[in-house]
């Protein structure tokens, strides 16, 4: 159990995240010990965290310090998480994941869908167990939705060459940005903010989100596929048209139609020069401008966050900061 | 939207029962269409709402009588009783369900996944509008957390001829008696009864549950294809061993090994002999017997439920005498 090695930077962080972690791995029981080592596997896959991290930095908010109950709320969202990762690699026929094999693909669908159901339900026990109320189930349901709604919004535009842009922050809004907006309003509701606080909070998770979503997609485009975990231009081949794509398109509508109508049926030499399209079309320049447009509204609403003895806004600037970089 | 038939014999449930229905309708909001038909399908596709019927029974013996609020918390039990169907029809890859093809059929594993979490976020939905406090999310975290037990059990167990009848009732009390158990405990509860009392008809639910299961199995093994909606004898194709087949293989193990062993090899002259082996043997037989035990067990303490001017207990009473009648 292994924590990723970007929290040695807060050690602050670092011990409640240990703990995070040590709480889901306590949490996932089941008496079919091969799904189990599956769930556990995933969780243990060397997943950052962010979620959890964002959940606990804003839960330091508040008045009612109850860092126990921080703790467990962080786990359920990092459960929720991983529930969602598993499902969502039955519905893409992945192979792998952060380079390991997926639980679809080494158990098959079936393990899968049960997996990914068990982790919903420890998300829920530990929130029935933990939350100071039912308004954290509300909050937690009422984003699934989103997320759901996100993934199959992404499910219905698929091989749609008329998909917007607008369509697309749609969709990384559910699918993505719901769940680190989740994180934040939770955090700083369950510690005894006021909605209107835990509201701001959500804003803040949302673009940060939106900012992280964007930036996934934009390393399809610019990196080898040796250094990232799951095949490059793989969702093209599925019909899933991210941003760099899309601005790509915007310019040159024409230039695109022939490949991507190919659908499923597309070459490696027809991905190959999608690729090289969204680069010379400057779709990838244009995408990490609106990424960094996202980063920079989070980034002045966590100026704009209060003091605290712990320096917790100057650590939410540190984070954002570094995750949102990575594309340099 | 029609009610069983079933529910015209008792009309001061019918109505209940049919805004239990509107409400999971109502409940149900996706963008994607598609998908919102498929989930809204499967709700019409004329389950008995027996979870439902059971929940808004056992909620008429407390004495917080808030009618909104049983009928919400029984769309919510039928809400994730229809999630797990979506989710287990993909696992067992089957074609048909209540003479309708599948989720999985109709619209792929992929729609089928988000279908089956986005009635789990229902269910989740409607116990965090309308239920009294966390207690029923903690009831219904645990009885899910049973259920994909049995489940996952069952899968285990699949094709091992060395599988006890005791296996088989650990499994059947998770995957389907769990959710019968849960439905009596909550309705007991959330009207106000004490936790004594609403474990009591817990027990009740359960042993109905159990006898209900059995009698499903018995019945692959009674009637003629075309009058069940699931293929006769395809569990025993897929390597789930049932209670008739359990109880002869205890008499004579031998007969069944070299026909069980062919596994997903079997031919339809194989299934055909293990169901007269099973007869002949006296399995049905001796499974109507257990069948008879739990309906038994559950009857006599529904006699002891306390009177009221409703006469819910003589209800009770005749619906689970009714269904569990089936057989017959």
């Amino acid at each position: 159990m292994k924590l990723h090695p970007l929290w040695q930077e807060y050690p602050t962080l670092q011990g409640e995240l240990s703990e995070t972690l040590a709480l889901m791995e306590k949490t996932v029981k089941l008496k079919n010990k091969p799904v189990e080592k599956a769930v556990l596997d995933m969780i243990h896959a060397g997943g950052k965290l962010l979620r959890p991290a964002y959940q606990l930095l804003f839960s330091r908010f508040g008045p009612e310090q109850d860092r126990q109950k921080a703790i467990a709320l962080a786990a359920s969202i990092e459960m929720l998480h991983t529930a969602t990762l598993i499902h969502d690699d039955i519905v893409d026929q992945a192979d792998t994941r952060r380079n390991l094999p997926t639980v679809a693909a080494r158990f098959g669908n079936d393990v899968a869908v049960y997996a990914g159901d068990y982790l919903f339900v420890c998300c829920f026990k530990l929130l029935a167990d933990y939350a100071g109320s039912l308004r954290s189930l509300q909050l937690n349901s009422r984003s699934m939705e989103k997320i759901l709604n996100g993934e199959l919004g992404q499910m219905d535009r698929r091989y749609d060459l008329n998909m917007s842009v607008s369509d697309y922050l749609d969709n990384i809004s559910g699918k993505t940005a719901e769940l680190f907006a989740l994180s934040c309003t939770a955090g700083a509701l369950e510690s005894g903010n006021s909605e209107k606080f835990a509201k701001q909070c959500g804003e803040i998770g949302l673009n940060i989100g939106i900012a992280f979503q964007i930036i996934d997609d934009i390393l399809d485009y610019s990196q080898p596929e040796s250094q990232i975990g799951k095949p490059v231009l793989e969702d093209v081949r599925q019909g899933v048209y991210s941003l760099p794509l899309l601005l790509a398109m915007e310019k040159d509508h024409a230039a695109f139609v022939p490949l991507l109508s190919k659908q499923d049926q597309m070459t490696e030499a027809d991905t190959q020069a999608v690729y090289q399209l969204v680069q010379t079309k400057g779709g990838v320049t244009q995408a990490q401008k609106q990424a960094q447009r996202y980063t920079e509204k989070a980034l002045k609403a966590i100026r704009k966050l209060p003091d605290d003895e712990q320096n917790t806004r100057e650590l939410l600037w540190r984070l954002t900061k570094q995750i949102l970089d990575r594309q340099n």
